[in-house]
């Protein structure tokens, strides 16, 4: 009987995301009832809205401990009895941190068909890439000559949509921490410039001011905080804010919105506007179309950020909320 | 030699603002220079943003100390010394707390022409009501069906607002300070609701769940601080929040923004816009038109608060910052 290794969510943290939060065990893999699925976790996602999941109900409900971690992944179908899907079917779906899912044919997904390795399924042409696209293209647009900001430069979504406006013709200037970290964004994926969050010697508002001494038309907020705050000040008029996340808020108590709201808003004529990447779902071809012809051509580089096991999701995601990330996180639970 | 009665603003409030930072004086009437206009003051427009600008730069100049205050106003031309203008006409500018103003002809406008008491030209017709139109037609749009919400909802702009949401088929509720008030803006301007952001028994949000369950669509802001923070809490899936002010926010320390900015913005994937009425003005003349039309059909009301005499501008605009305002509040310098 093949056992399914398991990591559950023991307790809900209240502050920081530790160890301690997680607990492993080993049960027997369950049989597929009518309609569902069973599948071998193939690779993991990992995201900083699995810490939002945590805080209470988001766009989906909130996690509620002893349960299996939740997490979207890719797995390979073991034995299915949805007419839909196959033995050796390659299937997107919230697999959660497990070797094997038992999961409803309707909550599955068949993998978007593409060239390249298996792990660009949860990269370029998984939420990460679509939510860069998405929420850069089709939330504030983005135009030539234009001036982007970009939180989390380094990470999943960051650093696509920072190449993404450098395809577009902006000027990109990225937020990460750490001057190795800033120099890889300027170096490695080509923004003009990566600003230095963690900086003690020179305020982000001053590195800003002198990356951008006419403010910011869009800004790609991966992170809220600090660095939305400072944004907001250098918006230009008519200025337009992509919310996309909040990661600096999930991992601990919540804080107050930044100075300026609404005020701000008003003198700048800012638009907020959050959104989730399902609700572009209709422009998902658009996405695969140029993301795909991008990758091809070299003009985006995707970066990729593999972590061996199972057992190293908690470190994993606690390393992800730390920023110490580059390009998009996952984890190998099994090899092709 | 005619004199000009004058109220300068002789002190920058940090505060709360008291008559304490006004002075009054008088000097002769100037004569207009080449190209300049020489109006006598009839009606001074009184609005939360005069309390704003003096807080430091915002889609206009800092206001200093020293001078006279400013505030938009209609008044008649003495002596014209641009040939756009001749004595005799009404024309709108910023005439500040003066009995005279000299003002270059360039920043003097004709008054648009219109039906009904001079009045009108600073409320129906005046910035009140284009920024009631525009703010609602043009920012967020409002639907039939949809749930509104409006602070400062006896406000000038305010009970536009809520009048212009009716007439749209919108399900209309106004926020408001005191149980006398909200009846009024029930029973006089034909709200759906009025919740009283005063009632110490019974919190906003209550007041708001029970008034509107299923959330609000658009929230139209005047205010910022608590009543904002409300509002974002009870907004539907894909609302939009159109920003034009933040009276509960420039009498006094600038406060950071709401709890779930910009967490709240993603999980509903709301708009936030804020705006100015000048950015519409190419849209101007649907408002008038519009505007004119509803108020000659008897379905929009247009309430006024005039205070006679130039020496009650300083307590006026406090009382207006506390909200005692019933519509849109103006003095009365001279009568026509």
């Amino acid at each position: 009987m093949p056992m399914n290794r398991r990591i559950l969510l023991n307790e809900i943290p209240q502050g920081k995301l530790t160890e301690a939060h997680f607990a492993t065990d080993e049960v027997t893999v369950l049989k597929p009832g009518d309609g569902e699925v069973l599948i071998q976790t193939l690779l993991l996602s990992q995201d900083a809205a699995n810490r939002a999941w945590m805080q209470g109900a988001t766009y989906r409900s909130a996690l509620s401990s002893g349960q299996v971690m939740s997490s979207g992944g890719l797995g390979r179908v073991v034995e299915s009895n949805d007419a839909r899907f196959a033995a050796g079917d390659i299937v997107a779906g919230d697999l959660g941190w497990q070797e094997y899912a038992v999961l409803p044919g309707n909550e599955v997904a068949a993998q978007h068909p593409h060239q390249g390795p298996l792990s660009h399924g949860l990269s370029l042409l998984g939420v990460a890439g679509l939510t860069a696209y998405h929420g850069l293209i089709n939330v504030p647009g983005i135009h030539a000559g234009e001036v982007l900001l970009v939180s989390a430069a380094g990470g999943s979504v960051g650093s696509l949509v920072g190449q993404i406006g450098k395809i577009k013709g902006a000027t990109v200037i990225g937020v990460a921490g750490g001057p190795e970290k800033c120099q890889w964004v300027v170096d490695t994926l080509g923004f003009d410039a990566c600003l230095d969050y963690k900086d003690t010697q020179s305020p982000l508002r001053d590195q800003l001011k002198a990356a951008a001494p006419e403010g910011i038309d869009v800004y790609f907020d991966n992170t809220g905080g600090e660095i939305l705050q400072t944004a907001l000040f250098a918006m230009k008029l008519n200025g337009r804010v992509s919310c996309c996340g909040a990661v600096s808020m999930y991992d601990g108590k919540p804080l107050p919105g930044p100075y300026g709201i609404p005020g701000l808003l008003v003198t700048k004529r800012l638009t907020m506007k959050g959104f989730l990447v399902s609700d572009y779902r209709h422009l998902d071809q658009d996405a695969f179309h140029d993301l795909s012809m991008w990758a091809r051509s070299g003009d985006l580089m995707v970066v990729e950020d593999i972590i061996e096991g199972l057992d190293n999701a908690p470190r994993g995601l606690m390393g992800l909320l730390a920023g110490e990330n580059r390009g998009k996180r996952m984890i190998r639970v099994a090899s092709e």
